[in-house]
């Protein structure tokens, strides 16, 4: 029989994931802040819980989507929570990009009520989370996680173990360091080719197939170079997860040199109040410091 | 008729670039400094000069191929340089990574005597230079762009045409700066995994297809993981390109923070002896700063 899930967090992406899992025919019952997507799962065959706790008291597996580590911390840990509802035996697994330290804090007060819990970020964004080609890096124990397998893999494509409780986060924070000095790439190679007079769709051409080439290249260049500022993820969610790196790498004893340029940067882009806007954003940061927004490049 | 070609500067790029001409039926004449690869191309059929002039005068394309500015300004303008021997109607094609600037006053020198002359730095590396694969990114007049692109295709696959002179150049420091930074990120992530206690490969492969992907990801990544310092690029002329960028960004008032800061690391690895190192070894730099050297992690 498959599991019974329960899924906490109805945003852009555990709307599209919780989807999936309705789809996979898993039966599926969600909780969330919000009353619109848990009317609109309702209609696709979910069943409603008024509670995290009630969510989990019905479930095999429970899964959490939420924005930040305290988000976690309180829907996991916090009165009428998940450990308040779930059964001896079930999994707890946290999809939501948080702080390492904290996942294993959670572990640890998971493991004392009988239960496992799977920390297991995703990359992909929304279109991978619609399309169920999600990549998902999971830590915790290796039984819970050959368990939540086939559920995972009703979301995601690339499913990878990455070993103890935290090390999905670690995996997770590694993915948005490279991520976000991309970024931080093609926007000082773009604003070096419109500063050179170059056309920017050749310069683009040019140089995507060879050793700059990078998915960021091939899917914010073009943003950058059309102006559309439309968030595929937001200048506010990578600033959040780049603090989270470096209050890990401030643990670690780790200067990353480059990540907190990439993060003082973005910082600077919210505070000029594109906080919403794209992570392609980032090449207003590096315009503005080149006088380029006064010249009216930018807009 | 095919156009006879004159090739000057035979180190790893030139020597296989020329091979290829030589390949596709060109008849080609060579110069260079060192013996060895002049002896080696002689051996493939080309003819030998005795000096640039003297390479330049018997053919109607001539390509340079050397390591920085200066050396491309002696050979060119210089005493029994290529203009000196250039017949009126021919096209030097200089393919050097060189400053933007320098190849506008080489163009205008070459215009005086009835000259044209090509910037077409390329991308793509040895291997690239070997398989004719690379990308070559080409300033100057269009119709001595036309009339060479046979030429350059016996030599690359991407070649494309990026306006007046100077503008293949800029083209290319563009490609070397999302090059540099996207080495840091790559150096970045992975030192900030292995410091977190995860195993390298696995957290190369659960980022490698996602938005984190890059050629740098996937080519240097591997490289990194298993201490293999053998140069496809070196540090040293990663540090020379990344001085003519910082020379062309200060003269168009461009501020270029994160590339400012890959040249400084990079220096430092130069400065710890590594300069003949593959820029690979820029993961070096950040371990170093963490005082992973001294835990005995880098080698």
């Amino acid at each position: 029989m498959k599991d019974r899930i329960g899924f906490i967090g109805l945003g852009t992406m555990g709307k599209a994931m919780a989807r999936n899992l309705i789809k996979a025919g898993y039966s599926v019952t969600v909780h969330s802040r919000s009353r619109g997507p848990v009317d609109e799962l309702a209609a696709d065959g979910a069943a409603v819980a008024s509670s995290s706790a009630e969510a989990a008291a019905s479930s095999d597996v429970v899964i959490t989507m939420l924005p930040d580590s305290p988000d976690v911390e309180l829907v996991v840990m916090g009165p009428a929570g998940v450990l308040e509802g779930a059964r001896t035996g079930s999994v707890v697994v946290d999809m939501s990009t948080i702080s390492p330290e904290v996942a294993r804090s959670i572990y640890a007060a998971a493991r004392e009520k009988g239960v496992s819990f799977l920390d297991a970020p995703v990359t992909g964004g929304e279109t991978g989370a619609i399309g169920a080609a999600l990549s998902i890096m999971v830590g915790g124990d290796r039984d819970a996680f050959e368990r939540c397998l086939p559920v995972l893999k009703a979301m995601g494509k690339n499913v990878v173990y990455m070993g103890p409780s935290g090390n999905g986060q670690s995996t997770k924070l590694c993915n948005q360091v490279i991520c976000a000095l991309n970024i931080l790439a093609v926007s000082e190679g773009l604003t070096l080719a419109a500063r050179a007079g170059l056309d920017l769709e050749s310069a683009l051409s040019a140089v995507s197939g060879g050793s700059a080439g990078s998915w960021m290249l091939s899917n914010l260049g073009p943003k950058m170079i059309a102006r559309d500022w439309r968030p595929g993820f937001k200048v506010s969610l990578q600033i959040k997860d780049l603090r989270l790196v470096m209050e890990s790498a401030e643990e670690l004893d780790l200067p990353l040199p480059g990540t907190a340029l990439v993060r003082e940067l973005l910082r600077s882009v919210e505070a000029h109040g594109r906080g919403s806007d794209g992570t392609q954003a980032l090449v207003t940061a590096i315009e503005l410091l080149a006088g380029m927004d006064k010249a009216g490049y930018s807009n």
